[in-house]
């Protein structure tokens, strides 16, 4: 079988593999679809090197269906439909007795710091395999991972009906907040500076604006009634958009930072302490956003063909990576069947 | 009557000024204490001419006795021991509209946005005066103001019996918020760089720490047992403090920024993002608080005797203020009543 693996030094190789057999409280996988995300990117760019061993399979968006049980699984049956939930949490430090396993002092998450899936044939725990419905088809399915990660940062952010959320970057995971929250009841924008994406934003009908051209606070005042918008969602990544997020949001309003920000970010403190207002870190996803996901996904609330803006055989892995760097790309899938790989 | 008047260019002024009628809807108040804060310290400074007119009477930590009631007024009667809450918000604006009042879009700080309690008899709107028990004393009674403030500081960071709790910043907020915590049932510890004020910390009975000798992360994982601070308050105003405020706190843990910070502050995202952490503002206080912290005074709770650094007269109104500023007292109090002044 072929796996797509990170070799270091911005190399992704296609590797023949032969099959491992699966061991106990596992199943194997023939993976169906697997999408490649700005996480990919950053593994691929080097920057997470310390966390990676090399060589890597990467990828941890997927759908599949079972091909084999390992012993002492009782759970799953061969052909069911299923994803993973990439997140092995070790149940024992502080963050899991709490209850907030999702955020685990010393989590494994599954394609970054052990091997994902990146490969036709893959053997995971039996425990982090999540059931699909029949009814959603499985390339649809390869976004369940990134819908979670939308459903749980909507839900973070407390997002009610009838509320302005403003959404900030305009990417795969700002419109799927947007769809999220839109779909909750609320009044959605989407602020972004690419042209290429506020299209693809408008197309999906979301409002969209400009910051560089529009001046967004007084935008959101008057949309809101001189009131600001209830909820914020900082997911560009840029300092510049942390800075002026502060000032889109009401007294007593949510700030949600989904964005990555590697380095420390100017911040209005001032405007936090005037406004009182709340500033939320959102990571990942529990496996309530995970099975709100499928549901979401499965009624269509998702536009997944919309999102989905190219689909490549394993052996176009690199070319697939090349697509989501390009920044025209929404959601990027390796079709595994595509060359016929099997066993 | 003595008034202590800001005249702008780092000025104030005593001045002798003829006792004004009471209006409708207001009561007189015999001023008995008034206390010095930092913010009375900013206005000294000309930080905030653009909100105070001058000349100006500032002050709004106080206690007093109602002298005289206007007409319309039912519910006060002279002989009341009373203080004042000073906030006048206007009950129209969006944030009025929602029940949060005391963060108003326009509201008006009596003592700041209008004239305060800097003088002998202070008439003042019926409606922000507060009932005081007869058994406590008027000094300390000029303490509820900043003691309002930690109530409500703890409440917004929800503090619960048991906690951690981190104040970073040991003068008169921060010890207040301590006390506060601690009679709540958290455990406690104040990181603060002064000497002087690392001592007065620890003779109130806290653990106390010098962040620059101490690891003070190191530290607090060791206290928490790798867990980290439930609840950090940062009161410093220091841009260090505010960096380093996110690596003390839990996975889910809250940072309430109490402290003013007029620039903008480099705050680790990555560290809310990846602990999913929780900044809050907190800023001034609701009637709730106002009438707790009474209760924490006349019950003993509040130490007022040992955060009463000096009183002075009226006259000497200047060099309480550079009591305040050395940076070597913690309460500064006006004893109106010790120079004989009278209508």
């Amino acid at each position: 079988m072929l796996t797509a693996t990170y070799v270091g030094d911005h190399r992704i190789e296609i590797r023949e593999r032969d099959l491992e057999p699966v061991g106990v409280g596992q199943v194997q996988i023939e993976v169906a679809y697997t999408g490649i995300c700005g996480t990919d990117l950053h593994i691929l760019h080097g920057n997470m090197d310390a966390r990676v061993s090399l060589p890597a399979v990467v990828g941890h968006e997927m759908s599949g269906v079972i091909a084999a049980v390992g012993d002492g699984v009782t759970r799953w049956t061969a052909g069911d439909h299923v994803t993973v939930m990439p997140l092995d949490w070790d149940g024992t430090c502080p963050a899991c007795l709490a209850g907030h396993q999702h955020v685990c002092q010393n989590l494994n998450f599954i394609g970054i710091d052990s091997p994902g899936a990146l490969q036709r044939f893959w053997n995971a725990d039996a425990d982090v395999v999540v059931a699909l419905p029949d009814s959603l088809r499985l390339d649809h399915a390869a976004l369940v991972e990134p819908v979670a990660v939308a459903v749980h940062d909507v839900r973070r952010g407390e997002v009610s009906a009838g509320d302005h959320v403003a959404v900030i970057g305009g990417g795969p995971i700002g419109v799927l907040i947007a769809t999220v929250a839109r779909h909750g009841g609320a009044e959605v924008v989407v602020i972004e500076v690419d042209p290429g994406r506020r299209a693809a934003v408008a197309e999906l009908g979301f409002e969209v604006i400009d910051p560089t051209t529009t001046d967004q606070v007084a935008w959101v005042h008057e949309w809101t009634g001189s009131t600001g918008a209830d909820v914020a969602f900082e997911v560009s990544g840029a300092a510049v958009a942390v800075l002026g997020s502060t000032d889109l949001v009401k007294v007593r309003g949510t700030v949600v930072v989904v964005a990555i920000h590697p380095q420390p970010r100017p911040v209005n403190l001032q405007r936090v302490f005037w406004r009182e207002l709340r500033l939320l870190g959102a990571r990942v996803y529990e496996r309530t956003d995970f099975e709100r996901a499928i549901e979401l996904l499965d009624t269509g609330v998702i536009p997944a063909d919309a999102l989905i803006s190219s689909m490549r055989p394993i052996t176009e892995t690199a070319q697939a990576f090349a697509d989501l760097e390009s920044g025209r790309a929404m959601k990027v899938l390796i079709d595994h069947s595509a060359n016929g790989d099997q066993k």
